[in-house]
């Protein structure tokens, strides 16, 4: 019996998070229900407890690895020129976030369904992200290629213009992500340009 | 009794949309029920009815009213230069959400949670803000002092970035509005620079 629980829950747990996530962009965490999650797998409701102990772990266990990928994935290219580095970071920030939508509406609207200590787990990842974008316009800044007043301003501002997109791109729409991304490039370059 | 209700109720709705706004942004639309604003009030659930037919109503009438105060609050100037029209939007943008930052988690979040119909008339709302900006790209544009290669991504990502300092600003934080303002100008004024 446990070898059978085991085995279930490693084919099960991909299906939970993919309902949980495409559930709650959909409707909202709060709405959601374990049993509603579980009906959404086929799966019994008791089955989800097999796999995680609670909504509010769910929850976090999603925001939790969307902050790891993102952190995993982001290009490391600490000896290039700070403008490539920052062309490199708007390209991944833009098609990283464009692949995985229900993922960032999540990220992002549910920090307010997040218990005290899981907030402050997700806060520290997005701080490392952001700090990733705040010291390539520091070396920027020191090299006297870019010129802005105050990085972490800078870096909040440009993260919100670029996942922004999110809310209104669609792959087959008027504009390539390509051709998107071109343009975002083109006006956070001129942005920070000394 | 008519007229008991109807003075009641003027004095119970503006406290209704408090209470609902300040509940749907703490909780999510979906997650609060009309009892639950109601008690908040301190009211009979059946007493809310008289102010509106139905919770979906209500949303709706709260982003409706959010988004003719900001189209009705949106300064005219059409004489203007457009480098000082854009100044004028950004500070107005910023002060103007800054104020009221459960209508616009609100206004942004709850979107999904709208009837289609509803969706459309608040989407065309927020079509008629973009405009605004947009307008003052294109002018700016044909006179020669901006330089945007698609006045509608620009528009998008000003107002995203714009936007977005409501998920850090608090007034007695390290910077003033003022200060906030002042940077974010900054960035938009460059980024369209020609």
């Amino acid at each position: 019996m446990a070898r059978t629980t085991g085995s279930h829950s490693d084919i099960t747990g991909p299906r939970v998070r993919e309902a949980a996530l495409r559930l709650f962009a959909k409707g909202g965490y709060a709405a959601v229900s374990m049993r509603a999650i579980a009906a959404d797998v086929g799966v019994q409701a008791g089955a989800l407890y097999n796999y995680t102990p609670d909504k509010q772990t769910l929850l976090f266990d999603l925001m939790q690895s969307h902050m790891m990928d993102l952190l995993d994935a982001v290009p490391d290219q600490a000896d290039a020129p700070p403008e490539e580095r920052l062309r490199t970071f708007v390209e991944f920030h833009l098609s990283f976030h464009a692949d995985r939508p229900d993922a960032v509406f999540i990220a992002y609207m549910e920090l307010r369904n997040l218990a005290p200590d899981n907030f402050a787990r997700i806060e520290a990842l997005r701080r490392d992200y952001e700090d990733r974008l705040e010291a390539i316009l520091r070396d920027g800044q020191k090299a006297g290629v870019f010129e802005v007043a105050d990085t972490k301003i800078v870096t909040l501002a440009i993260i919100a213009m670029l996942t922004g997109v999110n809310t209104w791109f669609r792959s087959g729409g008027r504009l390539s992500l390509d051709e998107v991304s071109r343009q975002y490039w083109d006006m956070v370059r001129k942005a920070v340009a000394a």
